[in-house]
């Protein structure tokens, strides 16, 4: 180890995806999120129950830290907080994160990378890779309930995997849902943009559809139950809180519902709505027995998607790789240690 | 919030103490962890359990997260690693460790502190608190079992509530007791090398002990019961790991067992070794309850001391607003929010 730390700020992040490429850095991060999740094994790569702080003052919201450790090699924490007011009263996402890493050896953090941007690009990737083994190939109207940060790079994500002929948005903000078109439109893909009652068009139009809402606890579904596509596959990722919920729970019930770690899906997530004895194939098992759940394509199927510090250790680990590539970023010596690991008044007195 | 982080590292977290001076600012930060406990309610301030990774490989150790909030104001998250072979293998501290602290309205990381000299500090702090309630007045013979780091504030910390007549050191490693002395030098007080089988000597000839080794999971006692005086006074700092005791169950069991919290005494520290009727006060109680518990001055007591993340987010914040005091620091542009953040893609397409 160096001993010094590199911090990756969100300009630099947003410099290594540009010098890379969007589509680029995109595309990378779904092939090694993949990679990791055909290969993952709890019994080296641990990831406990993450935990946090949930509160209403100064402002409603949640900060969680999402550990995991690849045994021997690194430490991963992301600290992710969730605050809905963030857009309209501070000018910030709603979602604000970065990423420590941690050297096993010594426990001395070896960098800290803004995760704000990597947060909704590895979602986005995990999305991806549940709908690339779960909904039908060929052309795609993809519909979009939640038309936040989190939605562009979901639509971003599926167009990677799915040629999308169409998006059907849908905002609980009018503003927010008309600037969707605007914010895709470097995917020069056709976006229609329906109005609260057109919600059920929304459904029943859909092949693929994201659900990436602020809804307020005990608020939901974001969507009645109604007329659908036999084949329609849901991607739900508001859900991340004990009570947030998505989807009208008659529409999980004869879904297979797939979670990305059960438990935290079954604690925050849509499985929160259902029995514990319904529940599909979590995310590594999907990638892993790809072939066994593709016949699942013409079945109505949901990833429950509440985040997995997997994905968040993935992410920032690209980052850091495209960052030297690029020679973006900066070190700094935050531990510094001095000449007597025994004396830490060495330089005081 | 400005939006940008303010970044301390060990350089600057010393430059700082220098220029508060090393006494005056353990003396305040005793002062403030007092005050602290001393207006400690558990309903607005929260301290879930901490929490980590325990490992052996690639080292031998632990990294875990310490997260402290005060309702409305502010989260402080302490990480903290424990690698025993640092000093000898990476000339490192055993403990390394930061601070996060992060804004409430937001979830912006607001500050990041290296902490590794901090914890030493507010653990030397935490001894003084305890020894000041609990240890008889006047001058004081200061034994102590383990001479790293840690153990060079707790001397200076006792040296400030009590008069030191001499200390007496051992160390299982001759060399980090003999250089005791030199890095306990800006003391001025006489320190006495204690050979293995004197140790011993050493507790029968204490008022205060200290005990602040990286004594091994099921290796300890690190001394005998045996002779001690009637009002000897105990801090426990190393058991801080299941399994990790430092004291021997008959001493314990017979003194006024002190924790600074009581579940986090019960899982690692020595409250391991007693059942769990026999527990005295807690620390916040100790400082709230003084007047009830200073008579016990005269008979045998502990403080069993694990760390608490209080006394990290009261430490990090002195450092933080003393680094503004003497404009220490730099300021890093970690989130750096768009224009427009429901657009995550901003400045990437």
């Amino acid at each position: 180890m160096t001993g010094s730390t590199k911090l990756l700020g969100a300009a630099d992040v947003a410099e290594i995806v540009r010098s890379r490429g969007v589509e680029g850095t995109l595309d990378e991060l779904i092939e090694r999120l993949r990679d990791a999740l055909g290969a993952h094994d709890p019994a080296t790569v641990r990831t406990p129950a993450r935990a946090g702080f949930h509160y209403e003052r100064p402002a409603l919201g949640l900060l969680e830290w999402m550990p995991a450790m690849e045994l021997g090699r690194v430490i991963g924490v992301k600290t992710v907080g969730y605050h809905p007011a963030n857009p309209t009263g501070r000018g910030l996402p709603s979602i604000v994160a970065s990423t420590a890493l941690y050297d096993p050896g010594t426990g001395a953090l070896v960098a800290l990378v803004d995760a704000t941007l990597l947060t909704a690009l590895r979602t986005g990737a995990a999305s991806a890779i549940a709908t690339d083994i779960l909904a039908r190939p060929g052309p795609t109207v993809l519909g979009v309930i939640g038309c936040g940060a989190q939605a562009v790079a979901q639509v971003h994500a599926i167009s990677r995997v799915r040629p999308l002929e169409a998006v059907l948005v849908h905002d609980s903000d009018p503003e927010v849902a008309a600037s969707f078109a605007r914010r895709t439109a470097f995917l020069d893909r056709p976006v229609h943009v329906l109005a609260g009652d057109d919600r059920q068009r929304l459904l029943a139009e859909s092949d693929v559809l994201c659900t990436a809402t602020s809804v307020d606890v005990g608020a939901g579904p974001v969507v009645a139950d109604g007329e659908h596509k036999p084949w329609l596959h849901v991607n739900a990722i508001g859900a991340d809180f004990p009570g947030k919920c998505e989807l009208p729970r008659s529409l999980l019930a004869r879904a297979l519902v797939c979670p990305d770690v059960v438990e935290q899906c079954r604690a925050e997530g849509e499985l929160q709505q259902l029995d514990g004895q319904r529940c599909g194939p979590d995310l590594p098992t999907l990638v892993q027995q790809r072939e066994r759940y593709e016949p699942c394509r013409d079945s109505l199927t949901v990833f429950d998607s509440t985040g997995w510090a997997v994905e968040d250790l993935v992410a920032a680990e690209l980052a850091i790789e495209l960052a030297g590539r690029f020679r973006i970023g900066q070190r700094f010596e935050l531990h510094a240690p001095g000449a007597d690991p025994h004396d830490p008044y060495e330089e005081l007195v």
